[in-house]
């Protein structure tokens, strides 16, 4: 039987949720004036301006303790397996509470910028369980699982863009070592780093999906550098372009299996886009409730706002679109949870560009019916464009994803995995 | 638990009914030169130019034949309850049959121009089991039923359009007798309806939702007259403009209750809604996969059509829409059954307009796909196109359905069903 | 000095040609049920269902002697050169006289649907001025001045629509005797043409811009053959499908030297582009106008229409865009006067998309504020809709207008003027 | 007769002025490390954050150094009467003037944050000439000349927004002496203003044209206190929001007129609309080609971009707008000089939301065509959009642009002039 009732299980855990945040992340967030990572000085409260726009140490402190406090309460881990102090959350209950998450709008529960959450999406940590030695497990598993270090993912190099199988960096082995060659940019998180999953052509042609090498390289190494922290349009910025010359590894930095590296980088591929999907939905969700609430009381010339249908019409568009976006996305985490991660990709592409550009279009509203408030500071509509706008052009820009979905319609691809991954692992 | 998988079931039957089509519908389609109704006449073929523009006999007539095998077969009352010969049809399944009949394309297992379908939406047998008095079900019920029979409905006025509660028809009775003056326009099936439901004043003002009466009226009364008919972008019609001169009529032709005539017609209006957003995301889709089928064979200069994004991302994006449209139109539907029929009236809203414009821009894009031939009406798509324009107008404009959308989003409205229809009762 | 005024020696103009409109025009449309060409009755009237669709007799009948009005009055040969009776009217006069009688709504003085108009656009004409031999000239010139014959144009063929240097027919000769094999399709006026310029592969191949030949085969020779009439959005048709099956001709029969076929069909492809813009401008404006009108009047709510921003809003965006439009067009017409037809073919191309789509977005819109009345043929919408949508795929679609664009944009195209025209004869 | 072509005077006044930008301009912006006001590090290095967002002094300083070497070369006061050292400078040609600056892309030549330009819209000078008592000219015309000092405007209040009609802003005379009452927002440059032209209301009632006089308020004034400044999307700030508690100011300190306010702020408001909107242009063009460039050369997939249609004709769409607004944008401003400034207030207001909302789009599809290069602040386009978004909501919304067309569309609106607005003024 057909049943689009989200389960009460997860209706009462939206509940704990909130009274949790309500319980221990407000009154962190409201004490000695934290709130100025959130009100209108955000951007520069956070930014470490002369430190090459890093994030402030006093703003990723509170993060952590955040972190901390909803581990402590279970809620952290809710994603990771049962093993591993999680509840194995599932896709479609990670996008329900994401999406949930993000319509509260801005605050210490789950910050639109750097991902922080106080429900976790710990890639680093379900790659390592996945993909690991058992010397690379028991090396990691604990201080990834309490956020205690991580590493970095390091792909994109700034000549190839969104094409993960056309690279400069080269790897080449003598005996037991590698030595690494190349350059990454947008490596998320470098700055606090201590490794770095550099993926490296070890075999092959460019544009061969196998032949790819992932290596977990400290950030320590002897060859490694940071050249520069990409400043972006929301600050501060933890992406950097590094590079590496004559890198040394041993043997045992190889993640995942030589050659296999596409496969471990794009494993939770789906699973990212579709969180990310939730959360834009939630953030659009957000910028509508608010329009909606502030036409009904601003009235500049007499009545309100909300009685124009020049107001009304663009946000009853949004809404309309949120709804389908809403029921797309429910069923395609379900379909993901039930058939495979890979099962339906176009349709997870589709949830992805439609949520991304949605939230941008719903903040830009937002800004446009709040008027000079809207488009100030003191209102959280700017930062929730600048960060969602971020997301139509990462984990693949809105043309990437298009294409991907016009691969399917038109049957120029006969996978539902991208290149590399072999299905069935989802 | 949630699930968005379509059930065995209702698999089974679309198998079912693609079966009973290509054994018993198709082969009638094509005998006779009976495809001339379908092919590139198909206008010229149905309609009787001459005598009003009203739908040719024979036209009529092969319609009746093929609604007389679906029944014989079992599917044509699938929405009627199990009394009254039928399945007890859901929203759901009566949305996800809809979609795929039109799917389908043009054809006479269901024509689009004028709501024709081998599983029928017969609003006139069901408003009778709902409304009639014990003697107006005996006189109809198993007319309507079998289709041999049938009354049109009389709402609109000219100078009115969408607002039901203004109208300048009134009947005032004397004794037993109620005399009914004035206009109305837009009577579907006019040309052979035995009777109309006309919806008069007979107490309160313009606006008011109350004092509204709807009469069962025989076309063959005296002051009663087809004015003209309204040829539409679409033809034949059957949509006509009649007058009512002093028609008197008894008592026992008051239909649902004196002053409860809004109720009545309003009845059924989510699942009005409901279905024909169903038929306009099927006759989408058909859209759809005729231009990507067409693009990938078509090649002018050289290279197929396919190949260039500036036809693949439009059919990207309206396949995108038209999977967030049938999610939420699943969705909706359920809640239908699951809540009652005005318990979502907003979504409803919105999968109507978002699907009838969907429709329009699908059917415009594969005109725009298929170039010369798209613009002819050797493709079907000026003919969907010129259809499913009109849902954008009828049953409530777009910008109607966006108002009340917006009346559940601002508050202006706090009740779920239409004026005058008292909930529960849906 | 730059200067934006139109001219006062036009205003004029279009002052009498109104007047000449009122005086001989209007009156022959509104005797002997003429109007019943323009009415709800328009497309029956014209069309001749059982003679494959042909117009009526009587339609260009009446369409001539509107034509001969024009002429007697000195109106129909404005933009022809004055040794040949005409205004030498330029791209800048008739772009406006264009967009004038486009403006006053359907007539007998500018009909929509086959280019006729009292301002001829008599490119039959001047193609033979400037490509005629001698013997060509003394032949045709008086006929085509008076509308008394005509040839149609046979590039397209079903297989390659918009590329005309890809195609299928070919003529190869045997002393001074050519023999044409091919088919070609969307031939205009076919029905009624003496002969047709039919362009044929000589020598070269696929995709060569020289090495096609146009010649002037009469549609009486032997092995030509109307194979079928294209049924389109909008009927009747006068599009042709034929066939040419060992036509011969004698060399007399090339028309504008062998092998530069494409230089003579592309000739005036600006100046049609140019035009046809304008006609769509000016219809675009008429949807506003009569929208802005109805909407002042109609109140189904009891407040007029024009009140709600939903209303407003599109129509604001619709009349922002032709006030653009115009100033582009107006601009680019004077530009091709002033620096020759292909100076600014980007230009040309800009304005023809938009302006076609923006007369169907007016038209449409026009339907929709409308409403039932819109969708009906009592109001000229469906019909300027039905047109119009040609246009977006007739004469380059709207895909190749873009590519054009994109073509100078991007520096892919290194000339002003199409594939095989030589720049400096515009 | 119609001539388009920008006269040759004009062509060489632009090729002055990148001269001059080339030999004075540059050269300041590239020594002493000034370029960090404009590449990546631009907002901090502009902002100084502990100091309430304000303008860092430096930049204050380069700014003005910059507009000093303009006005030594003359160019500075353009717009100017001659008898003011101006060169009188047409609407027309500061609207090409400051597309051309603005289609440079960013630098010290066009600063897009605060106005900046070498090419000066000092409507503070303008106003004084025009409405300033003797003894005011006296004692302002030399100081706002030279920008040595300046009042900044008070209309706006929290409440009120785009209605400058209705405000709690009152002022109350005593013999010779006014004492004001109110708040005012958004005064712009407010840090450094030696004075603020209030408008406050000294009769009628709210919603009255009539009866709101401007002061010339020292901003020393005992009572007068800025309660913050404003942080927007675009930093740093010199928005402020400004209270006045019985400040007390003589009759000589009327601005204008009693009464006359709305006249005096809305006196260059059309001036200032097209010349906003000719900024916006030049912006939107120089986005679209930087994109166009970027496309040819970056590669991804071993093919250029530029060979993608999904991004050939997004960036076709864009250009079509920008030709089109920029004939529509040269012909309005033309008007405006030959029939006065308020003759055609409705292609005002066009031209000014067409060319911001087109810049956001140009400034948002070169994001998107730059990949994560467009998101960063290494390009130029997050910031270029943060400063054109704002143009969107001040000097009247969008929606306030799209009310005044319809106003004229619809015959709301019989003057043109706004109200308060003596036409002929203009």
């Amino acid at each position: 039987m057909m049943n689009f009732d989200i389960p009460d299980h997860l209706v009462d855990y939206l509940r704990e949720l909130d009274d949790f945040i309500d319980a221990q992340i407000l009154p962190l967030q409201m004490q000695d004036d934290n709130n100025r990572f959130f009100d209108h000085r955000r951007e520069h409260a956070r930014t470490d301006w002369d430190r090459g726009g890093l994030p402030r140490e006093e703003w990723e402190a509170l993060l952590l303790e955040a972190k901390r406090r909803a581990d402590a309460a279970g809620h952290f881990r809710f994603a990771a397996p049962k093993a591993y102090g999680g509840r194995d959350g599932t896709n479609l209950e990670m996008a329900i509470i994401r999406e949930h998450l993000a319509a509260r709008g801005l605050g210490l529960h789950n910050d639109l910028q750097n991902e922080h959450s106080i429900v976790g999406n710990n890639v680093g940590l379900l790659l390592m369980i996945h993909y690991g030695t058992a010397e690379q497990k028991a090396e990691w598993i604990d201080d990834l699982s309490e956020s205690r270090r991580y590493f970095t993912v390091g792909i994109t190099e700034s000549a190839h863009g969104s094409d993960a199988t056309h690279m400069e960096t080269t790897a080449t082995h003598t005996g037991d070592t590698w030595t690494i060659n190349g350059e990454k940019s947008w490596n998320t998180g470098i700055h606090r780093a201590s490794h770095i999953l550099v993926v490296a052509r070890t075999s092959g042609n460019a544009g061969d999906a196998e032949g790819l090498t992932a290596f977990l390289v400290p950030t320590a190494a002897r060859g490694f550098r940071i050249e520069e922290m990409l400043w972006t349009f929301n600050m501060p910025t933890d992406h950097g372009r590094v590079s590496l010359t004559d890198v040394e590894v041993p043997e045992s930095c190889v993640f995942g299996g030589e050659g296999r590296a596409l496969q471990v980088v794009q494993h939770f591929f789906n699973e990212n886009l579709i969180r990310q999907a939730a959360s834009s939905l939630g953030a659009a969700q957000y910028c509508i409730d608010a329009s909606v609430q502030y036409a009904l009381q601003r009235a500049p010339f007499g009545k309100p706002l909300s009685r124009n249908q020049g107001i009304q019409f663009p946000l009853v568009e949004l809404q309309t679109q949120a709804e389908m976006l809403r029921a797309l996305l429910h069923k395609t985490a379900w379909q993901m949870d039930t058939y495979g991660a890979f099962a339906v990709s176009d349709k997870v592409s589709m949830c992805n560009f439609v949520a991304n550009r949605l939230c941008c279009e719903a903040a830009d509203q937002a800004m446009q019916v709040h008027g000079g408030l809207g488009y100030s500071r003191h209102a959280p509509f700017e930062h929730i464009y600048r960060h969602h706008r971020r997301y139509r052009i990462t984990e693949g820009t809105e043309e990437i994803q298009k294409r991907r979905v016009a691969g399917y319609m038109f049957g120029f691809m006969d996978r539902k995995a991208p290149k590399g991954v072999r299905t069935g692992a989802g």
